[in-house]
């Protein structure tokens, strides 16, 4: 049996979030480096969150009549230019094929940063009339962002893997309803999956999709003191199809250029969960995700092992909708598998030994708050129930609660350098002014003008003009 | 109204084989030519059949224990050199990104062919003792091939979807279960799902994947007269495990290489599937792979519209398991849409006008034999059920019918001859002599030396010496 102490996180969360955060990462197995910088292996532990999050997503698209397809991942450089904020944004990070076997190509293939221009130049071809739209595809697929900042394991990785959805309507009506519509979806995925808050709004100028006319977002705060981020939905108008001359006859005959959306959510979502709910142990696994949500650990001697066994391989057949592990190992004490499952963030532990077994109950441990509690064999299907679901209720609340206590509310200059010092999340008023300065002096961007807004504007603290509610942080 | 009559295939599938495939690939609008030559669209039709494809075959490999993952789809070039035979198999095909925005990299990297080295290295990582064995992981992703010959939507396309197996086991005879069970799932997504009968076996040396000590695989003979390679399993052996040196501590402490397997299964299925099954009228699609197995076509007058159009809406909520479309354009004729369904291969076409309403009837029209029949309201359900049943044995039927038809035992080389001119699916005997001689003279090469043996070998009929039953065509 393995004597020696499993290798656990040895930071603390508050004291050095960086290294706490890659420890996490590789000690709880949800990824790996790979031997490219920036690229990173998704084990099967956060494959399987991903999944997760894909089907989900799925089911509700489709539900609204969006259609799945896949489009190449090479992109002529003619093509990629042909939309020119948009190539000026992605320009710098492009990875280039420019060679196959030992052949030179003429023209060099971008791997797609996104596929607007790839996916557009088919919708020219597909789109005639108006009984050809709405168009609406999606793609889950990986895109490839050489960026040249710090790498963060699925924050900031140079291939990440994500759904990109396209659009085309008749008319700005439909396509902006779509955009609020993806992006309650996105905040859906958020909350009810990742169990985490978000603020929905729109990006500023200096922030929004290159070659969008608005970009709308989900946004959330991390107990680094930053913000990032978490999904977009992007109101193209009629950038793109006119770059591209999607155009389409209407009923009346008449000629015009559909409008478009742009929409986004990739694996960047599972490190924004890693670090929201994550602690000093390791990964904790809001039970929507969880892959096994239960993980029975039996402990015995030899002389009662047979019993010990017999039920718990009896409760893990009773608790099976729970996708419950046995860790039946042999050469691994109970304290190494108790604290490996803790570090991997399995939402629930059972217990059993030679006194529960004689009691008739299991020592029950949730991964959330630590706490454990002697169950009766009799009720705990249902028990396990609640627990579950008490866990990602109560994982939500922490987020939203640790939110909530790191949100100040900023009426002047001064109360605002104070809050950026201290890693808050700034709720001030904003009037469109110089975002660049903004950030250049005080590191902050604005992360989001919320839907929220309150009945009358009010002073914007730089200029003193009418101005927005927005959101303000250091952000990833 | 829309009067002009749609643009169906052309020609017919006996006349000019490559061009109706290339008609009905594109007027049913399962894949679309993009802008990069070789490179196609997957739309959603196509990509309807590659979920489906996909979530069949995830649900048999994770029973059977196996978990996904996603490895970079870039290999820095030494890594991707290690393994001699793989690198000189594939470096003619591989696309190479040099340049990332306007860096040139210090070391090219490769756009995956295949993950075996990129997924090794993580394996050496991973795997230290027999605990962390069998190692058995699996990824749905995309790959690059940038071959030179013809390209064709589906079966030789320069990107592709498919899933690669990658297992590491303590040993051989494991390893080489696993093989075989995976080709036995191969076989299950041909046969129960695609409804195309598939030959398992072994692939002779001059065929095998570069790198595997052998390999088997699932082959079909097609109505070009063309067999083709349905699917792969490769048993690895040690070679990449020893050239990546991944190594284990058995239960005695002893060292070992490991022992692994590769498998995948590509989207090139789809195109076997349009192959085997497609007509004259356009696609032909089997309803375990058809999202829509039923359409409804109501036939009316202003007169009787909503009468019928009610009817219509009420079939469509009764039949609501079969992924029912109801075709209620307005601005199409019913002979359009007959004919528009036809081309995009749904199983079954429900006609409903006056003379039918009527009666309590509809039209069931069936698209694999074109044969109509009247069924009453009442039954529908139930005979929907039996006739798409009834359509998926029956196109596997077919299919079985004309490979047996076109199948030809030889035993001396002048029937051979004959055979190959004739392009036949040729059964013969063969020893293990000179297979690129054999396929310089004749132009077909060995496709498969079949699990399927007779008891006793027979002279092989080039050498006359003894040899193994295998089956030779012409081949994709």
């Amino acid at each position: 049996m393995k004597k020696e102490k499993l290798q656990g996180i040895t930071v603390k969360k508050k004291d050095n979030f960086s290294e706490w955060y890659t420890q996490v990462i590789s000690k709880s197995e949800l990824a790996d480096y790979s031997i490219v910088s920036g690229c990173y292996v998704l084990r099967p532990s956060s494959y399987f969150i991903w999944e997760r999050v894909r089907d989900f997503f799925d089911k509700k698209i489709k539900k609204s009549g969006v259609k799945n397809a896949y489009f190449p991942l090479l992109i002529p450089e003619q093509l990629f230019n042909k939309e020119k904020q948009h190539v000026e944004g992605f320009n710098p990070e492009v990875a280039w094929v420019t060679k196959t076997g030992d052949t030179d190509l003429k023209e060099k293939l971008a791997i797609r940063p996104t596929s607007e221009t790839i996916m557009y130049y088919s919708y020219k071809k597909w789109i005639r009339s108006h009984n050809d739209l709405p168009l609406r595809l999606n793609q889950w697929c990986n895109v490839v962002r050489w960026e040249f900042k710090h790498p963060i394991p699925f924050l900031r990785s140079r291939e990440f893997l994500w759904q990109e959805g396209h659009t085309a309507f008749a008319n700005n009506k439909d396509a902006e309803k779509e955009v609020k519509e993806i992006l309650s979806y996105y905040k859906q995925v958020f909350e009810d999956l990742y169990a985490i808050p978000v603020i929905e709004g729109k990006k500023s100028e200096g922030e929004k999709f290159a070659g969008a006319d608005y970009t709308l977002s989900v946004e959330t705060f991390l107990p680094s003191g930053k913000a990032i981020q978490g999904a977009t939905s992007h109101f193209l108008g009629q950038n793109f199809s006119k770059a591209f001359d999607i155009n389409f006859t209407d009923k009346s005959g008449d000629k015009d250029h559909v409008w478009q959306n742009s929409w986004g959510l990739s694996t960047r979502t599972i490190g924004i969960m890693v670090m929201m709910h994550a602690d000093d142990y390791g990964l904790v696994l809001p039970p929507k995700v969880a892959e096994n949500k239960v993980v029975i650990v039996p402990i015995y001697s030899k002389e009662n092992k047979d019993k010990i066994m017999k039920k718990a391989i009896e409760l893990k057949t009773k608790l099976n909708k729970f996708d419950v592990l046995l860790d039946d190992r042999e050469n691994y004490s109970p304290g190494w598998k108790f604290h490996e499952w803790e570090l991997k963030g399995i939402p629930v532990r059972i217990e059993i030994g030679p006194k529960d077994l004689a009691k008739k109950q299991v020592v029950l441990f949730r991964r959330d708050n630590h706490k454990k509690e002697n169950v009766g064999f009799v009720n705990l299907q249902k028990k396990v129930e609640v627990v579950l679901e008490d866990i990602q209720n109560n994982l939500f609340k922490k987020a939203q609660d640790f939110i909530k206590k790191n949100t100040v509310e900023v009426k002047t200059l001064k109360d605002f350098e104070k809050a950026t010092k201290e890693n808050k999340l700034i709720k001030t008023y904003w009037c469109g002014c110089d975002e660049d300065k903004i950030k250049d002096e005080y590191g902050v961007k604005i992360l989001t003008i919320p839907f929220d807004q309150p009945k009358k504007k009010n002073k914007c603290i730089f200029t003193g003009k009418e101005g927005n509610l927005v959101y303000m942080a250091k952000s990833y």
